[in-house]
């Protein structure tokens, strides 16, 4: 059997990435079609909106055979780190192609970039030092060096300003700094941008912008037409158990409890926590009533959104550096659920895994395992915190089968 | 002019306050009385009922003139820690005699005891030690030990099985140690033990048995014969605008939060945490849905319910061994409040005080007190968490003026 594989956080699973499973498996000619998917904290440092069993079954559902999970370690760490992480255990799982969506939508101008790139590294990395000295933000830095770069080239390159583009960019490094035998190709995103709101006249709209509608208009039915039934249907099922999405405000007491309880000092055992913003952290903490609240007052042209979340992300979870750290490989891949047709993939495939198979953590001792496990506790805190009720926990939910 | 000093936590100030105030005055014929009054955390591991500033007002309407604040490296430490602190206090403040509430009720059978013990010093600590390795616990250990000591003297020496004479012995034990020209008295106890529910044919009742019967019976009235007017007042005031008084259940999703996490490693970093109890912690923080219920689960032989709660004082602030060891005698006087006569005690003694007198804390930059000003801050969120309100914080209220 054949398995093209996919970098996912289905947050929450809506007709974009049913549109990305079904294309990746018919341009492969793959007969499975494997998701590595993040756990319960994002690369945008959140909180994922159900937790992840619900997100499997919404996956299962709609093209997916096999959803295995991304560490904590990579889900929430840089784009490098992340695609390493994802890249490496889809390559383990034995999947012999990788498909991402791209604003691009053709696979060539990918590999040019590469090439571009890895050819002036040196040039490429003095170019972004340059910049960050004058104040200018890395990411704003890393696309004016690019930008340079790309003149030197008649051949074409990717437009490194677009999300995806980025996303599939450090898939490929990934892949070929890791020597990795499995291939790329990507997809043509249709309509929705990354950041777009949900559009009426389109059965497709973007995650962020599905969550969006969730937490503003506080209104399930009005994403209906943009998910999958069964996307609709999981999300019903967790409303009516927990009343209630999970988002930054859901966890916003215990955060900021977290903040307050440290030094500045002991703040900066927190990945990206230095330079001064430990001190603005525990400022904007006390006086802040809500997490907007808090963000509005501790960002700063130097911290993007994101990059504030994600040290919030290891706050909140109290994973340190050293934590985080203590392993740079994926050690394992975590199954969390599957079709038969996945079954009868993995029976056929297991033993050529260059990565131990993990059904039940119960009986699994692995540092990087314990980050995901308690980080699907700090997780489920803050549904509790609302319903004085438990979530299933990873010791106690086996792999979904469908 | 001059002073004696009291050592109290006055959770909250009752009768047998009052009277051991009145007391001590009279005793030592002073001029005015100064209490060393723990913050937001108490000895035997337990938050305060209500904030100290609550607690300062009722005991400057009953009798005090100055209220100073122990510290809470010393008021949450082990009884030796927490007398060293405590007396110290009291001689830096000019104090020359202290006076102690016990069962005992006459001073000479305390400094028997003090020069028993200390003649045989190596001998008892062995004694202990045979007893405590028969899996007999610290201070049931302590008090065999000293037991097989009293044999040897003829003299009238106390019954170290009562708890305020264990509290008066470390006062003697650590003003002698230190060598500090504070003398100590003591005066004897009336009606309630330590631990008494309270009893309607008496209008003195222990502190422990008013907040049983506050949480109990949820019935502020219920109390009112057992403690000053004034005391009513400032714990209806209290009520009114915060709907509920303090106890660990106020505490515990937070604690829970806190002690899930933490590795069981991570845990160890704070005081007394060791020997496997961090496992026990954790499992039982999973499973608990109440502080009760929590303790009920971990709780051994080995750990008494005091020992455990400091552990989980410790935890709750974030305040690790190494932040509480950092320096072991009290760097200044915090002042918590005067009645006029207080204030021109300070007027007249303050340069010969042996100890900077902290009146606000904003400028002052100390390790010691910054943890003080941690504890506030960690306590307010615990009445934060029900009333969505913030209580007055270190930095913005000033001492209390009578």
């Amino acid at each position: 059997m054949k398995a093209v594989g996919v970098v996912v956080e289905y947050n929450p699973f809506h007709n974009g990435h049913l549109y990305h499973a079904k294309q990746s498996k018919n341009q492969s000619n793959a007969d499975v079609v494997i998701a590595v998917m993040s756990g319960h904290f994002l690369q945008r440092g959140e909180p994922s909106l159900v937790d992840k069993w619900h997100r499997t079954k919404m996956a299962l559902q709609n093209g997916i055979d096999l959803v295995i999970e991304l560490p904590y370690v990579f889900s929430t760490g840089h784009a490098t780190h992340f695609a390493e992480g994802a890249i490496t255990l889809l390559n383990a799982i034995g999947c012999e192609t990788f498909t991402f969506g791209s604003e691009e939508g053709t696979i060539e101008p990918f590999f040019n970039t590469y090439h571009l790139i890895k050819a002036h590294e040196e040039e490429y990395n003095s170019l972004i030092k340059q910049f960050v000295t004058t104040g200018i933000s890395y990411p704003q830095s890393l696309y004016m060096a690019y930008e340079q770069l790309r003149q030197k080239v008649s051949k074409a390159t990717i437009d490194l300003s677009q999300p995806n583009n980025i996303l599939g960019y450090h898939y490929i490094e990934a892949a070929k700094r890791l020597n990795l035998s499995i291939e790329p190709s990507t997809i043509q995103r249709i309509q929705a941008g990354y950041h777009d709101s949900i559009n009426v006249n389109s059965s497709i709209a973007s995650a962020t912008g599905i969550r969006k509608a969730i937490f503003e208009e506080q209104l399930l039915q009005r994403v209906k037409k943009y998910v999958p039934s069964e996307t609709y249907l999981q999300l019903e099922n967790w409303n009516n158990q927990y009343h209630t999405f999970i988002h930054w405000e859901s966890l916003w007491s215990y955060l900021r409890y977290a903040i307050l309880r440290n030094t500045p000092e002991q703040l900066t055992q927190f990945a990206d926590v230095s330079e001064g913003i430990e001190h603005a952290l525990i400022k904007a903490a006390k006086k802040s009533d809500s997490f907007f609240d808090f963000m509005n007052n501790v960002k700063s042209k130097r911290y993007t959104w994101t990059r504030l979340q994600r040290m919030l992300t290891h706050i909140y979870t109290g994973i340190t550096k050293e934590q985080l750290h203590q392993s740079s490989k994926p050690s394992y891949i975590r199954l969390l659920g599957m079709t038969t047709t996945g079954q009868a993939y993995l029976s056929e495939k297991k033993k050529q895994f260059t990565l131990p198979l993990i059904s039940r953590v119960a009986s699994v001792k692995d540092p990087m395992l314990a980050l995901d496990i308690r980080a699907t506790d700090m997780y489920a805190l803050g549904v509790e915190l609302s319903t004085k009720e438990k979530i299933a926990k990873d010791y106690q939910t086996p792999p979904i089968r469908l």
